[in-house]
């Protein structure tokens, strides 16, 4: 039986105990004769705190090398004066670079024994499903020139750069398309092609990418600042939604908080398929942040965590049986009223980190 | 009495008929002794058809030289295919960088009769009274380069340029911070400085001029994604917001949308106040859009155009009890229940465009 090697970064806050259940999980399929291999390693504000990085190199050879990483959270109050270039994030960003993750996958699902938690009505979210695809390694994230400069009279100037090329628009779209084609054959995509040139150029590529290979699949253009507007207003009309790194950054976390289900949501960041091993680099996260707020309370829902290694099974591994036992575990787990405070109903009683990923591993 | 030079440039789609009737309330005024001079120009795709661009230069000089521009709305599918130069939006663009209108401020503010329009619950948005002040002649919509470029092998690049310098990011801080003083007394600047070096920079500027000019107010940092999923998850925590072009347009189009009353919301462009002559250039506008579906129909509500000749009356001319009288006549006609289908609650008899128009004038 083939072995999966994976890494964790369990990072900053919250980050490591969420995957400390990810770990039992793990640990519960072992068992079973289900072969991985775990190693672990720092990122974010304790690598910067240990090496003086965000990320060390020993961390970025052991991604490089695994079948797929499992990352936590990073950042914090305690890391908010460290020069740029070391802050947390740099430690994502490098992975999501180096490993060329330029797909990521933002799930927004409105569990219906949740959707009293959103802020919005009952009926606007209610069954809400939709899958964000936001491109994660181009765009004004890497762009250069990327700098502050001092002029001669004193005062500064500040710039980024936001850059698109065909390939990069290309290959996030054909993700997109893919996708929609196993959900319900919807692609939305979402630019400022009204102001932004690199919006004029991404419509047209995604345009032609659907006339050439996706006629079958409905497309509809939407402006970045309408689609946050409509997510608002009607977020059920959207199936897949393509985006640029920039706008997906904010359209997912909108879509996330819709659901009111933000301690729930994992995510995948993929990369592109290797032509010979038909493998690719992954990486897999929760949507929700390091939260410093309850970090070390045992009080986070690990199941974002729990939920992102369960698209590592499904994604990376091809453990589909495995993964659907999982998403069944979560379910019933849920639908039994075991919940954080975070997603308890009033006057449910709520549980904490260990208990809940201790409920999850009894329904496996 | 001094004579207030009016530009109204109604533009496309709803426009031309939100615009009427605020030409009937500046007749009311007239009428009543309140010098106003108006003229009418083309903006927009109606400017193409007449002139193929999206903005005439007479027009434009009378933009420059009125005391206030109303404008309407701009594009709609017909114009979808005019090339990017002359695009409808351009028009607008233009007016907001000749005439330096470099600080767009935009309430969202939830009426408590229409709160049951928003798709969040009534709790959440009831009593909402937020400002987003955002950079409107910087960023990402004015920066150089901004092209697409197609290289050797065919394939292409497109580029667009976030660029801000410290006299831009100092004079909308000072514009945020003189309001909130006026209101709750509290500023949330938004950026992506944990990926940007222009947020960064924005960031290190805001917190100087906090320091030196208003440490008396309450200064919070928020990261542009975050900010859109606090406006989403509890909207009430904010009193003014302030932000750069490109996340002022996603940002203000959301927490306009959470207050149900998208219809409804005026919004002011200001230029620098003339040291001289302590006027400034002002354009008025709704938050709405052209709304092409419902175009020609007599079906838009005006009130926010009204509004917007409201703000004309406040803060380009100092009307304040003229002001205050539209205010009271427009809110009096709400809790009336005279209504247009957008903000009708169920069962309501709504009313048309022009009907609301009179009813407001009847108030007054
Ligand atoms: C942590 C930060 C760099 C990151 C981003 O902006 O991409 C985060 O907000 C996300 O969405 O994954
Ligand atoms: C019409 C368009 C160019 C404009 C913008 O993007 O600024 C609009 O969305 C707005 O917010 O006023």
């Amino acid at each position: 039986m083939a072995t999966h090697k994976l890494l964790l970064l369990p990072g900053d806050g919250i980050g490591p105990e969420v995957m400390h259940e990810v770990e039992k999980i793990v640990e519960w399929f072992r068992k079973r004769g289900v072969g991985f291999e775990t190693e672990t390693d720092l990122v974010g504000g304790t690598a910067y705190d240990a090496h003086g990085a965000a990320i060390s190199e020993q961390a970025m050879e052991r991604a490089q090398d695994a079948d797929a990483v499992l990352f936590g959270a990073v950042g914090g109050p305690k890391w908010d004066g460290v020069p740029y270039a070391v802050r947390p994030e740099a430690g994502l960003l490098r992975l999501r670079k180096d490993l060329g993750l330029f797909a990521n996958l933002r799930p927004a699902i409105c569990y219906p024994a949740l959707a009293d938690a959103s802020s919005l009505k009952r009926e606007v979210v209610e069954g809400l499903d939709i899958m964000i695809v936001r491109e994660l390694t181009g765009g004004v994230y890497f762009g250069e020139p990327k700098e502050i400069v001092t002029l001669e009279d004193g005062s500064q100037r500040a710039v980024d750069t936001q850059l698109y090329t065909t390939k990069e628009v290309e290959r996030i779209t054909r993700v997109a398309f893919d996708l929609a084609k196993k959900r319900r054959n919807k692609v939305s995509s979402a630019e400022k092609s009204n102001v932004m040139k690199t919006g004029v150029f991404w419509r047209q590529v995604v345009t032609r990418i659907h006339k050439a290979e996706f006629s079958d699949v409905e497309l509809e253009h939407v402006l970045a600042d309408n689609c946050a507007m409509q997510l608002v207003r009607n977020p059920k009309q959207f199936d897949v939604i393509v985006t640029d790194n920039l706008f997906g950054d904010i359209l997912s976390d909108i879509a996330a908080m819709l659901t009111g289900s933000l301690g729930m949501l994992p995510s995948a960041s993929l990369g592109a398929e290797d032509p010979k091993t038909g493998s690719r680099k992954a990486l897999y996260e929760p949507v929700h942040g390091s939260a410093p707020d309850i970090a070390g309370k045992g009080l986070a829902n690990p199941i974002a965590m729990i939920g992102s290694f369960g698209m590592a099974l499904r994604y990376s591994f091809g453990l589909l049986e495995e993964a659907d036992r999982l998403d069944d575990a979560i379910a019933r787990v849920l639908a039994s009223g075991t919940r954080t405070k975070d997603i308890a109903g009033p006057g449910m009683n709520a549980v904490g980190t260990k208990e809940l990923g201790d409920a999850i591993i009894k329904e496996l």
